[in-house]
């Protein structure tokens, strides 16, 4: 079985007092420590930084994205970057989030077919636009959402959380990230949901 | 909840006797008829080749290949072609023979960091070059299969499962084929191994 | 010169009788074997699938969809796969179907610029898509063929030809397929047609 | 039928005269006119300039590069191109020259399964190099052509050829210039060779 | 013209202390305001993680990798995405940290043919994998950087900054991020240097 | 400091008299001798033809597109191509014709956001798609020229000067051509305009 990192795993006895304590935290409330986090306390200002970054848009609900979508968002664009860990790991909170326990190998393999909203569909296509072809993003496209009820400050989210995982994806495979075995089967059977 | 297919299904009583055996033959074995079955039962004739081409193949085992590496490949192959149906449905399979609930999601979306043999990529590194970039195939990946311990035969099946499911991918797209829901959560508990 | 295939040609006294007559009765008819049917001989039960997969598809005519239209399908799909022994074989039977001596050579260059109907150009813009990009395969490209006239089923044609040559050229580059010398002249002289 | 090119062709009685006459010369010794000549000559100074460009490349022989040599590259590329007029033109060139009816389909579709010596391999590696991803030329490429005997000219030759018809497949599909109906049968029978 | 920011930029006086002070100290530093801090500092949460993230890998020396090197990744990668503002505001830095007013010119366009030592060249060929093709980064690569002396360190810096910027370039173009005039001039004449 | 060309450079008095004519004539334009010009002359027929079919379509000013157009025309083609030596030196040549400093680096990052008019968008767009997917020009694409006021020749230059920068981009890959130090800093200073 592959390391969790190339470039291994501190002690956590080692670590910054912050970094050690919010790892602690994730492990309390989520019952394993993500693989991701004890990865990224090699460096704590980028550990710091990431985890800043990822809450800023990620524990974060709006009346025009809620959570559930922004981790449909994280699942197709790192699915489209061939990202294990973030498809796993983020398959896991979707399935959890939307309590549906097949939307995140649907939108995983092929959104296009998944069974999801319109609006949901017009989401991911501009998502997936940022993460693949980003020099293209048009006002055409900011109209296309506009259509589908997005305002602003959605479109900020979207394109900016398909952005934020375009950086996570390339860190994961720079560590070949290892995904806990626990998210493989989160949100899959009845009792878990 | 999309369709099964774009095409629809056939009422089973009006199909062929050979071909609703089939069908009814595959539900008592598997507990539930995946839908690829029925699908196709839309016509006969593609019905029965199709089954005999996978059969073939797929119901085989070799020295040099085993199910659960034939199986390894259509997954492969699959999820780089964003095949929905496959990639869950054959991801079942893979985990079932493998006895190993992880290994299909690794494949699935990233084979390069998976938990397989150097044996195994070689033969996924092969499968996917006659996936996407056929027409490149030269003798020096024959060779290196080789070196692997793939007999002349071996790189057949692995190219001719790699070819197989060329097709098959591209019918599914076609159909906008729906996996049976309980194919996600195939093998992927202890007690269902 | 090459060889017919990189896995060698068995002898055809060794074959199973069906397979042995089958690639008789096609001697007679052409007046030489084609070569995808010795090499693919090495595999009765492929053979016989293959063989059966084509037939129903191809050996077919249809108000929607006629045999020119068919290997018209198979040309251009398989010139975007760039394999010879397809491109090559069905290239002289397009010819021959068509009564067209100039259309396979140009459809297997850029279908874009050749001289077909619109209809024909909205066939093989769908057949392409299916070649080369199925996961987009959406219900709006079945609309545009419904404008085009193509009902249920000729959809399902277009797409299943595109999807089996995709096998079909996978196999061929698998096996470095040698077209046979008479397909390239067929059907290009007046006397031919 | 579509027309010889979308800007049409003017009349040869309006041309200048050495463009007229240019035009004359090669449709006495071909017997017919190649469509390019036509289209092109509605700008005389471009006119000019792409004769001359193309005939300090391709109206020469050198030690280690034949006149067959040099169609090989055209076809090849241009194929790579999709540019029907130059593959259909130059493939009829190529199978006079090399006297061989088959070798421009097989480098038109595959050069790499096609009948031809390892050296012209390494030599259209080289220009579909050039033609399709040219930033990434580099001093190791040149090594492996001087390793088949390739000197600095016929580096440069191999080049400049694959560049000009980078030129000439583009401008040919700008004007969507159609191939004379006579190139398709040139070199492909016995007595024309 | 077109604006600084798709988005817009809100009035400085409206910003949390901390952001503005940042922003100020900057144009002190640097005699403007980098747009991009005007533009991100709609979201104070994610300013303040971008410029965290940001400094822990840019704002940094070690003896494996000076500060022109950090830059010339910026410029390469960002270069690869199409990114107008990190092409020229990182250009800029880039001829003055590296002291030399061409080479952000030649990275910027094809870093294979820029004056740069070989070990810089190994460093981009691994920050364009991580780049562009993320998935396939494997254990050869990191191979091929120790043999130019990069450590582990160095690596995960290579990479990390690669991962940024594919973060930065996406949001850039989300915004439709516009650099400064300022950028443009700076570092290409002597006195600046 | 890498060499003006992989093929070297010859010596001015050996060159034909209007090759070396034509060399000292730009040299005394421009102030310096664009090392283009340098590199060419080792093949004079080739260096004649080059230079006659640039100045046909270049040295050129029509009411549908002034020289500006043309040169950002270059730009924009060139950078897809990845062509530093094009790149830099029209990059120099457009800034003077535009009189705008900052034009030829929004042009040679990213068009679509650069700081000009929808009618030059639009030629951009025609001239990138004759530049990277020439197969694909379709009548559809005329017209939408045609709705910008570009008439029919206007049409012809637009793509003509695309398919000649393929070809030198080409020509200047294959000679890893280096531009004069001069063109980097030319059109950026105000006196200099």
């Amino acid at each position: 079985m592959r390391p969790i990192s190339r470039f291994g795993v501190p002690p956590l006895d080692e670590l910054p007092d912050d970094v050690r304590e919010r790892i602690e935290q994730v492990g309390d409330r989520t019952g394993f420590v993500p693989n991701v986090f004890l990865a990224l306390a090699r460096r704590p200002a980028e550990f710091r930084a990431f985890v800043a970054y990822h809450d800023a848009l990620m524990d974060k609900e709006t009346p025009g994205l809620g959570k559930a979508d922004r981790e449909m968002i994280v699942v197709a664009t790192s699915a489209a970057n061939d990202c294990t860990y973030c498809v796993v790991a983020h398959g896991a909170i979707l399935r959890i989030r939307a309590r549906d326990p097949l939307v995140a190998d649907q939108v995983a393999t092929n959104y296009r077919q998944a069974d999801i909203t319109a609006r949901q569909r017009a989401m991911l296509d501009f998502a997936l636009l940022v993460a693949t072809e980003p020099a293209t993003v048009g006002d055409s496209h900011l109209r296309q959402l506009a259509e589908h009820g997005f305002d602003t400050d959605d479109v900020w989210d979207i394109g900016a959380i398909a952005a934020l995982f375009a950086q996570s994806n390339r860190l994961a495979h720079l560590m070949a990230l290892r995904p806990n075995p626990e998210f493989h089967l989160m949100g899959r059977v009845p009792q878990e949901r």
